[in-house]
C-alpha cells in the first residue's frame, strides 16, 4: 500500500510523455516479433549493392514459388536493373527476362494464376481510418492490406515487390520484379501480383540513374546495373536473418496510433491519423 | 435532322473508347491551361543538373519572398544540396543554411509567419474519395490541399516543395528548402510551411545518393552536390516557362475521373478512386 507521501510525488509529477513510435519500435517485446522463415528471403546481390526481399507465399504462393527456382537454377545471374522510373519503380530482370515495356495483348500469356487478390482471411488488424482505394485497410499477418467485399489483396506501398506482367491475359512469371520507389501507386493494387517487399538495401537502387526510355526502361545495357547473384536465404549459411512485427500485437497498435499521433517535439499538430503506406510494417535484423 | 441509316450506323458502331487521363492531357485545350507567371518560377541549377520550381505565393507569401530575396541576393550560390533521406526527402540550402538535423526547441526562433494553413479561399474541386488526413481533398488554384473546419493547406506529395525548419518556434527563413520524394509525407501537413513544387528535373537529385548521417543528412561537404545558381525566371530572358492545368476546368475534372478509373489495356480493374497524391495536377512546359 502506498503511503500519501508517495501518492502526492505521483500526483505532482509532470505527466510522461507517451512514447513515440520509433520509442516502441525500439522497446518493443521479443514476443511482438516474428522471424521470417529463411526460405522467405531472397537475397540479391548486384554490381550497386545488396537488396533483401521478404517474400510473401501466404498471399502469391505460385509466384513465390518461381522465383525461388528462379534464384535456385542461377537465372538471376547475367541479369540486371533494366528500369528506374522516378517516382514509380525500380525493376530487375532475369537474364531471360524483358528489358522493355511491356508487350501489347495478345502477346501476353497467363504463366501463373492471376495471384491478385484473395478472400479475406487472417488475423486482421484494421486501420482506423479512411482508404481511397479498399472499404478497409489494415493488416494482415504483417502485411500491408486493402479489404472489400469479402476479398484482400496486398497493396502498393513503397518498398512493395510485384512481378511485371504483359499486358492481359499475362500474369508474370517471376522473371521481371519491380520494387515501388515512389508514392503508392494503388490503381495497380489488384491488377499485379504484388509478391514481397524489400527489407534492406533498396536505397542502393532507388539511387541508380532514372531509365530515359518510356516508362524509365534503360536505352542500353551499358547503363544497367548487373546482378552477380540471387539466393534464397535459407541455401546459404551466413544470410542475415529478421523479423517482422506482429500485426495482431498490441505493440502494433500502439505503433500505429503513435504514426497517427506524432508526439515528437518537432510537431505541432499531430495529423490524428495516418494513412497504410505512412504506417509501415517495422522489420528489423533479427538481434 | 439525321437520316435512319445515319442513326443505325452510330448505333451499330463499337463504343469509343473513353480516353485515357494521358489523352486528356494532350489533347486538352488551350483554355484549360493558366501561364505560371515568371516571378513564381525559381530556376536552380547544380553540378547535377537543373530543377525548377514553382512557388506558392496565394499560400505562403512571407516564405516565397523570402525566397526571392535570398535567389536575388545570389545567396544560394555557394550552397548545396546537403541531404538526401531515402523515401522522404531531398533538401538543399543556401550558403548559409543549415546542413545538419533542426536543432532541439529554445534554439529555433519564428522567422517569419507559420504559413500553415489558411482559412478555406478560393475555387475548390473536391477529390470525390476518402482522404486519412482531411475531411476533404481537393485542389484550389492548380494546387493540392485538404480542407477541414473551414481551412485549407497545402499538402506534402511527391515534388512538394517545403521550408526546413528547426523545432518550434521555428517556422523555417527558406534557407533550407526540401523536395518531397518519397510515399507523401502527409504527417508534415499544416506543421511546416510548403512553399511550392518541382516541375523540371527533380529526377536530377532524387537519384543522388543517400546521405548516412541522421535523417539522409551527408557527412561531409565532399558528398554535397554544390548549387551554382539559382534565379527568378522573371530576371531571366531565356528561363523555360510552364503552364499548370486549370483545376476549376472540365478538362481537370475529366482528367481526375481517368486517373480513378484507368482505361488503358493494362489494367484488369480500375480502382474507382484514386488518392490526391496520385492525382497531380498536369503542369507542361509553355508550348
Amino acid at each position: 500500500m502506498k503511503s500519501l507521501a508517495l501518492l502526492a510525488l505521483i500526483a505532482a509529477a509532470p505527466a510522461a510523455t507517451p512514447p513515440s513510435a520509433a520509442d516502441i519500435v525500439r522497446d518493443a517485446p521479443a514476443a511482438a516479433w516474428v522471424a521470417v522463415p529463411p526460405e522467405d528471403l531472397l537475397v540479391v546481390d548486384s554490381a550497386k549493392g545488396r537488396i533483401v526481399i521478404q517474400l510473401a507465399p501466404g498471399f502469391a504462393p505460385a509466384h513465390v514459388a518461381a522465383v525461388r527456382k528462379l534464384a535456385r537454377d542461377g537465372d538471376f545471374e547475367g541479369g540486371a536493373v533494366v528500369r528506374v522510373q522516378d517516382n514509380y519503380v525500380v525493376q530487375f530482370a532475369a537474364k531471360q527476362g524483358r528489358t522493355a515495356p511491356p508487350a501489347p495483348s495478345p502477346a501476353g500469356k497467363a504463366q501463373l494464376p492471376a495471384e491478385y487478390e484473395q478472400p479475406a482471411s487472417g488475423a486482421f488488424t484494421p486501420l482506423p481510418y479512411p482508404d481511397a482505394y479498399a472499404d478497409q485497410a489494415g493488416y494482415v499477418a504483417g502485411w500491408p492490406v486493402g479489404r472489400s467485399a469479402g476479398s484482400q489483396w496486398l497493396v502498393h506501398c513503397y518498398a512493395m515487390v510485384g512481378a511485371g506482367r504483359d499486358e492481359p491475359p499475362s500474369t508474370g512469371d517471376g522473371r521481371e520484379l519491380y520494387a515501388v520507389s515512389g508514392h503508392g501507386p494503388r490503381h495497380l493494387d489488384r491488377n499485379i501480383a504484388l509478391v514481397g517487399r524489400v527489407v534492406e538495401g533498396l536505397a542502393n537502387w532507388t539511387s541508380l540513374p532514372r531509365g530515359t526510355e518510356a516508362l524509365g526502361f534503360y536505352k542500353s545495357a551499358a547503363e544497367r546495373t548487373p546482378l552477380t547473384r540471387a539466393r534464397i536465404a535459407a541455401d546459404v549459411a551466413d544470410a542475415p536473418r529478421f523479423e517482422v512485427m506482429d500485426t495482431a500485437s498490441p505493440t502494433f497498435r500502439a505503433y500505429i496510433e503513435a504514426r497517427a499521433n506524432r508526439r515528437e517535439s518537432f510537431f505541432l499538430r499531430p495529423a490524428g491519423a495516418v494513412d497504410l503506406c505512412n504506417a509501415p510494417v517495422p522489420v528489423r535484423r533479427k538481434p
